[in-house]
C-alpha cells in the first residue's frame, strides 16, 4: 500500500481491554489538515461523537489528530464528555497544538466509565513513536470483535504527479445504514477543503456505510472521517475531482465490503441488487429489507436457494412494485420470473452458494430506473455465541 | 377447555408435508357465521389471503368453515389462487354451502406449487369426522416449526349465561408487526355482527399480533379471523361488548405470547415496556426497535444485562425522547438511571435473567402518557439451525 504523504500513526497496549493488543491508536496530521466527518443519526450519542462534533465546529474543519480507543464506547457514562475533552487536551499537548484540532473516537462496552487514567498516560508514548509507517498497526488496534483488519487505498494519477489515498476501517456487529459501530477513518495526501471533502464525503457514504447492514443495529460512537494534508500538493477539486471522489468512492466501498465480509460470525459477503423501481430511494428500501432478513441470512447461510424469503422481504419493505413482474438471480441462476419458481438444478445451486460471496439480484421488469446495491452477510450460530456473552 | 357452543373441527394428514402427522383441519360453525379477518400487509400475498379476502367481501363477513393445511403456503404459484378456490369448492361441497362461505389458509414453504388433489381428496374425511372436541387436533394440525400448540380461552358471565371464546395459533419464525406467518382463528359463541366483531378485533390485534416480533420478518400468508357462531344466544354488543371485548383482547395477547415463547429457537419470552413517550405510536417504536434488536435478543439468551444495547436500539428508533431522562429495569431490577450505569450485582441479576420470562422496563421521565408492550423472544443459535434448512 503506497500511503499518502504527510501522516504519521501510532498505537499501542494502555490495559483498556482484558486481552493484551493494542487499545489506543494516534493519527497525525502534520499541521490542521481539512476535514470532514459523519457521525451516527442515534439519538444516543456517545461522548466522543459529541466532543469530536463540537471540536470540528469549532476549528472550522480542521483536523490535527485522531485519538482512537477500542475496549469501551464511553457511551452513557457519567464522566463521559470531561474524559473524551481531557484526552483530546492531552493529544493536543503533546502534539503542540489545540484541542479543538483533536478528534476523539471511542468502541466497545457501553455504559462502563471509561478510566481516563491509562489512556492518559498512553499518549504521550504514542506521540513519541509515531511513524509514517504504521498505518497497519492503527487498523489493528481499533478492532473489536473484527477477525481481521480492514484497509484500502487508491492512487490517482492527475498533472503534476500521484493523489493517495487510504483509508482504515472497524466494525462487524451493530452494523446498519445510517452507520453503526463503525469507525472509518481516510486520509489523502489531495489539497482539498473542508467544504470540498463534506461534499466528496455524503455521496461516497450513501453507497458504501449507508448501504451495509450485518444486524440491522445502528450504534452510538460511529463515525467516518476524511482527512486531506495536502503533502502532495495536487488539489483534488477542480478538473481533477471526479477521479478523486470516485477514488474516496471506491476506498469506502471496498471497507464496506470488508466489513459485511467479516460480519460477526460471517461465512459470506451478500451483495444484493435491486433494479427496476420507481426510485432510488425504493431501491434501496428494498435491498435493505432483503438484507436485514434474519429468514434470508439464514438460508444463505445454509446455501437454500429460498427465494420466496427474499421475494417476501421485498413485498414487506415498503417500496412499491408488482410482484408479478419480478425476477431474481442467486448467484447469476435465474430462481423467480414473473413472481414464479423456475426449473432450476437445485443441487448444482446449493453447491454454487457454498461460496464466500453470494450475489441477489433482485429486478422489477418496469420503466423504473430505481437502483441500489446493499451489503451484508450470512447469519450464522457464530454470531450467536459472540454477542451473547460479549461483555463476559 | 370449556369451547364455545355450535363449532366442530377436524384434522387429518393428507400428505402435503413429508413427515406424517397432521397437515389440514377444517374449522366448521353451524350455518354462515358473521365473522371479521385481518390480513398480512405484505405486497406479496399468498393466493389463500387473496382469495379469503374476495370471499369474506363477497358474503358481507359471513363464514361457514375454514379450511387450512400446513406444509405448504400456497405463495408465489402458478396454479395459486385457482388450487385455493377447488378446495373453498370443495368444502363448500361436502358441507352443503356456497364457496364464498369458505376461507382458505396456508402455511409453509413459498414458491412450490401446492398439488391439490391430496387436499381435495382429505376434505370429505374431514368433513365426515368433524367434532366439537377436536380444537386442539386443529390446533396442532397447523403448526409448522412450532414446537407446541397454541390455545387459549376466556369464559364471560353475562345475563342470561356464559360466553366462551376460544383461539389457536401457529407462528413461530418469521413472525412481526403487522402480522407474519401467524394464523389465528377465534370462535365465540356470543351473538355479534360483521361490523361488531371488525371493530372489536382491529384493537385486538393491535395490542398482541401486532406487537409481536420474533424476527422482524412479516409473511406472506398472514391471518386473524374471529367468528361469532352466535349458539349462546347471549348477545356480545351493547352493555356486554366491553367484557366481551376484553376477553377478545386477552386471548389474542396470551395467544401472541404464546407465539413469542416458542419463537424458533427460542428459550425465553421477553417482555418490553416503553411508557413516558409523547404518544403510543412513538413508545411502539422504540419498544419494537429493542425487540428486534439482534444485539438486545443475544444478549438476553446469554442472560448479559447488557443495557446499553437497550438504550441505543431505543435511540435508533426514531421516537423521541431524552436519552438523560432515561431508565431502564431488567427483571425489575434497575440498571441504568438517568441514562446511566448504577450500581448492581450483576451475578445476582445474571442468575435471574436465567429463566423463562425476561421484562425489560424501558422509561421516559417525562409527562409524556405514550406507553407501549411488545412481545417478543431471545436469539440463539436454535433459530439458525432452523432456518438455515427449513427446506431441506
Amino acid at each position: 500500500m503506497n500511503l499518502p504523504l504527510g501522516f504519521r500513526y501510532a498505537a499501542a497496549y494502555a490495559g483498556i481491554r482484558k486481552e493484551e493488543r493494542d487499545d489506543v491508536a494516534l493519527i497525525v496530521a502534520g499541521r490542521p489538515a481539512p476535514a470532514a466527518a459523519l457521525f451516527t443519526r442515534n439519538l444516543v450519542q456517545a461522548a466522543p461523537v459529541q466532543v469530536a462534533k463540537q471540536h470540528l465546529r469549532k476549528s472550522g474543519g480542521h483536523v490535527s489528530a485522531l485519538i482512537v480507543n477500542a475496549g469501551n464506547a464511553n457511551c452513557a457514562t457519567r464522566t463521559g464528555v470531561p474524559v473524551a475533552t481531557a484526552t483530546a487536551k492531552a493529544v493536543a499537548a503533546a502534539l503542540k497544538t489545540k484541542a479543538e484540532y483533536v478528534l476523539p473516537a471511542s468502541t466497545g462496552v457501553i455504559g462502563v466509565e471509561l478510566d481516563p487514567s491509562p489512556l492518559l498516560q498512553a499518549i504521550p508514548t504514542l506521540a513519541e513513536n509515531l511513524s509514517p509507517d504504521k498505518f497497519d498497526d492503527v487498523a489493528r488496534a481499533i478492532m473489536t470483535t473484527d477477525t481481521r483488519a480492514k484497509t484500502a487505498s487508491e492512487e490517482v494519477a492527475v498533472k503534476g504527479g500521484v493523489i493517495r489515498i487510504a483509508g482504515m476501517t472497524k466494525g462487524s456487529g451493530m452494523i446498519h445504514p445510517n452507520m453503526a459501530t463503525t469507525l472509518c477513518f481516510v486520509v489523502t495526501d489531495a489539497v482539498l477543503s473542508p467544504a470540498e471533502l463534506r461534499q466528496m464525503l455524503k455521496p461516497a457514504v450513501e453507497s458504501s456505510f449507508n448501504s451495509l447492514s450485518v444486524d440491522g443495529d445502528m450504534s452510538t460512537n460511529d463515525m467516518v472521517a476524511l482527512l486531506a494534508g495536502g503533502a502532495s500538493k495536487l488539489r483534488g477539486s477542480g478538473t481533477n475531482l471526479k477521479a478523486v471522489s470516485g477514488a474516496v468512492t471506491r476506498v469506502l466501498e471496498t471497507l464496506a465490503a470488508q466489513i459485511a465480509a467479516d460480519g460477526e460470525g460471517a461465512r459470506k459477503l451478500v451483495v444484493i441488487e435491486a433494479s427496476g423501481f420507481r426510485s432510488d430511494d425504493e431501491a434501496r428500501r428494498a435491498a435493505r429489507a432483503i438484507a436485514n432478513s434474519p429468514l434470508v441470512k439464514t438460508a444463505i447461510a445454509g446455501s437454500d436457494p429460498n427465494w420466496g424469503r427474499i421475494l417476501s422481504a421485498a413485498g414487506y419493505s415498503g417500496a412499491n412494485f408488482d410482484p408479478r413482474r419480478v425476477t431474481i438471480h442467486l448467484q447469476n441462476t435465474l430462481v423467480c420470473r414473473d413472481g414464479l419458481a423456475v426449473e432450476l438444478d437445485e443441487a448444482a445451486l446449493k453447491r454454487r452458494l457454498d461460496s464466500h460471496q453470494v450475489d441477489i439480484r433482485f429486478e422489477v421488469k418496469s420503466s423504473g430506473k430505481g437502483h441500489a446495491r446493499f451489503f451484508t452477510c450470512d447469519l450464522t450460530e457464530g454470531y450467536i455465541r459472540i454477542n451473547g456473552s460479549y461483555r463476559t
